[in-house]
């Protein structure tokens, strides 16, 4: 048996996603062998994300302001969105360095059979935001069943506007999911976009 | 790009052991969207295993006192050391139930090829634990070449010694298929057989 304090770290290492018990006895053992420097460290950055970390009222991409660094940034092109699942696909678009529009996540897909419908995902705050200035909106959304149910509903319901609506070009392999495609392939996905 | 927290955060979670980006992004995320109670509770249990979990100085398990609690159990048969390499041994042992003496752990194996000698083991500490009331000793070493080398080593220098020393059996893991077992096992196996 494991001192009480450790088990109780076990345990709360298991609230993490995916960690079972062999990898939160693992990680109990490091924090046990770390120096207190690094203890600290991770401490310091559990409790500054706690603390620090909301999301940006215009996009829903994590911040640390009201508005998050890219809402923020004035040399982005403000006229094009693009509108994506959640912040890992954020990252993953700007690792490909092809992109250099504004965001907007919704913060999950339309699933009717895990009980996520539109007014669940922030369309009414995406809606919101489309004014004269925005030209184009590139729907971003994974190539899965709820990925395409998503773009297909935000297509239908921008159908009377103004506004050019593409969709990533299907270089993604389908089934694969936006944040673990590799960046060449997101590249000839920005370029290739296709009217939709 | 994310906020800079939550990059930092990542980078911490990076630092545990078999933790890559995605995984160390995933918990960064859980962090985020956790209750404060949970995160309260993952914050305390870091900073009070760091700072109440030591080794046992008898064995060298992970202890919250100068004894672990099977050191200190008058229940248990003191005349008894099982060697193991590390605490996690200790743990795997215990969950069988059938061992009710004590332990030692040596704190790693023997290893030349990676600069682990003899003397960087707890066995000098294992020696002076060896008076007239211990009668045996398990030799639980894994059975890698390493755990092989570590056991022989025992064996060597306590040949002198009055102590029965006992190696845990050799043989087909339970559930284990006869013809997935490899040649040494099976030698071993068949060497070790028992009355049936």
């Amino acid at each position: 048996m494991y001192p009480k304090s450790f088990q109780r770290l076990i345990q709360a290492f298991k609230k993490l996603p995916q960690v079972g018990n062999k990898a939160a006895e693992r990680y109990a053992y490091a924090v046990f062998q770390m120096k207190s420097t690094e203890v600290n460290e991770l401490l310091t950055s559990i409790s500054e994300v706690k603390e620090k970390v909301v999301q940006c009222q215009q996009c829903f991409h994590l911040a640390e302001d009201a508005l998050c660094e890219i809402c923020q940034d004035p040399s982005r092109d403000h006229s094009i969105i693009c509108v994506v699942n959640s912040s890992k696909d954020v990252l993953a678009m700007e690792k490909t360095g092809f992109y250099r529009g504004l965001y907007h996540v919704l913060l999950g897909e339309i699933a009717p059979t895990k009980g996520v419908m539109p007014q669940d995902l922030t369309i009414d705050e995406l809606l919101g935001r489309l004014d004269a200035n925005v030209k184009e909106l590139i729907l971003a959304t994974n190539t899965t069943v709820e990925g395409e149910t998503t773009a297909m509903y935000l297509k239908k319901i921008l159908n009377n506007n103004e506004i050019k609506v593409t969709r990533l070009a299907h270089g993604i392999p389908m089934g694969g999911q936006l944040d673990y495609a590799d960046e060449l392939t997101l590249s000839k996905a920005i370029t290739g976009r296709t009217k939709y």
